[in-house]
């Protein structure tokens, strides 16, 4: 029987290429809905998956929006019931189900000190839905898999094209409509995340680490590889992994890196340098084959060329699979992981 | 030979005591010239521990000056080169040594934009704080251990009268004046710390979660852990850890819960009590003995009835502690950690 969860990955062209026709005009007009009103910075509530689309959030506003963007606490709100004064945020919560009591209070909180609010999620009759002042509809079809994974890369679609309407961008010839065969490409990588997969199948931790745009793609490939193949997998940038953490890097000690785009490769690079030295295992998802320094010992390749702002939404598909099939060599039914549920009510 | 680092965690309250003293006119006249600025949020810079006292800004700023917190992502400063407009932005800069050049950029920045910024650093004469327009000088001594300890606590505790000076709340009776007695008696769980680190000198691998105030607390003994005992330690808030990580507990695994204070303890001792049915090992660093529920299989005591805003300043000093305990359990000299230097200079 063919894995829902694969079939969900294999999904995510359509789902993007549905969400950019269906979906764009609606953005379009909650960009002008926005316009004339009061945004010094953005606030995203989200948990979990969602969280890491909300990282990808952070780049797209700030590289071209030109806008800061908070990380909610979402317990100030509900369990501390001291929510701080919104005024001049944009708020935007991101859940798949649009159920969660807590990124709910944070909405539910904007609408009361009457600063717009965005709910980006795949029910638009959610209780996220009904809060928030405009819905942003993700159109991925009903997603059966506990691992979220075509709502993902709608979540990153979504952010993107709001960033394009608020800064105007939206060219005749959009970027975001080669993404869909972008991800085609990356999905020909199934047969070297599953290397990978297969060659690090005895690991029972190991880091990402990765920068800039695709800080959300490691975080997020860490998560599927927790939920999927209970690996205590730990996200960093590579940046803050210099301050301290590269202490546990040993002999062996199995590290993924996420290298897509231009303007991290030297850092990185460097740092695939460090590892091998420190004699990690590294396995490279990269866009540069061809880059300098020591051979990782598994490279996952994305198509080259991508700009490096959409590379995100490209990026985390082989992260999908590598999560997968170290599930699936690990003697884990990834349609089946224990103890998660696909909507979690925390307050 | 006693061990540096041991002496610079029971150096805290000495220190918390002089800051204390030496610190808070300076910090209530910066507290004046902020008046009449615009400020609508905050945007703090940092990294590694630095960071994780910033994660404790969140909550103070959030909860007692209705400040939205954000957290920089200072690739955006300095290698995307597209800094965000700052207007309404109060930026603070910590960084113990005042020397990284990323955190440098961020408060460059904010000059530039004439917006106001604080440096929060252990030298005065740093370029982070040539750059700022006001420093708050942490006034710790050398701290001579590349495991940062007693430059956590005081950068804790600037943020703790930079927000009471921010919202005029310094009352004639300072709350801050009583947590050094309560590090004191913090410190006399050495003996409880270092039964659950010899309990544990077996682990490659754990978990931490906290949340709220604590989660500062919960991040900060996860990069200790890391970066003294080599373990992959990673923290979470325990209400994300609900939403995907949660699948990697299996019997025996390890989990060090922080639940110090009030507010959390309901959902924490839930916690407990579902992590215990998974056969976790579990680790309670908690001000409440008597509380319901399984026994965890250590208990690290802090003393009760601190306010919980305050308990990050005391709950850290026993999870230093532990991690101190833990890297000897390991035959690790904490003295001398493997491949971290002291001040860090990535972009």
């Amino acid at each position: 029987m063919e894995s829902l969860l694969r079939s969900e990955i294999f999904e995510q062209p359509a789902v993007l290429r549905r969400f950019l026709k269906e979906e764009a005009a609606n953005i379009a007009a909650i960009s002008r809905g926005l316009s004339g009103r009061e945004i010094r910075y953005v606030l995203i509530a989200a948990r979990g998956t969602s969280d890491n689309a909300a990282r990808y959030g952070q780049y797209v506003f700030g590289a071209f929006n030109r806008l800061t963007v908070a990380l909610a606490a979402p317990s100030l709100f509900s369990i501390y019931q001291s929510a701080p004064e919104l005024r001049g945020a944009l708020v935007i919560g991101i859940s798949q189900s649009g159920q969660s009591p807590d990124i709910v209070s944070v909405v539910d909180e904007a609408r009361r000190q009457m600063v717009p609010a965005i709910a980006i999620t795949n029910d638009p009759t959610s209780p996220l839905a009904a809060a928030a002042e405009f819905t942003i509809d993700l159109r991925a079809g009903t997603e059966g898999s506990i691992a979220a994974t075509k709502t993902y890369t709608a979540e990153l679609a979504a952010m993107a094209l709001l960033s394009q309407g608020l800064s105007r961008r939206a060219a005749a010839a959009n970027p975001l409509d080669e993404v869909a065969g972008w991800m085609e490409r990356a999905l020909e990588s199934e047969p070297a995340a599953r290397a990978a997969a297969e060659g690090l199948a005895d690991i029972n931790r190991c880091v990402l680490l990765g920068r800039g745009f695709n800080l959300s793609t490691t975080f997020e490939i860490a998560l599927k590889t927790k939920e999927l193949a209970y690996v205590a997998a730990e996200p960093y940038s590579s940046a803050d992994f210099q301050h301290g953490p590269l202490a546990i890097v040993e002999d062996g000690f199995p590290v993924f890196l996420v290298a897509a785009g231009e303007k991290m490769r030297r850092e990185l690079n460097a740092l695939r340098t460090d590892l091998k030295e420190r004699k990690a295992r590294v396995i490279s998802l990269d866009d540069d084959g061809t880059a300098g320094g020591p051979t990782p010992n598994w490279r996952i390749p994305i198509p080259a060329g991508i700009p490096e702002w959409l590379s995100p939404l490209v990026a985390i598909i082989p992260g999908q699979l590598w999560a997968y099939y170290l599930a699936k060599a690990r003697g884990i039914d990834p349609d089946n992981p224990r103890t998660i549920r696909k909507v979690t009510l925390t307050r």
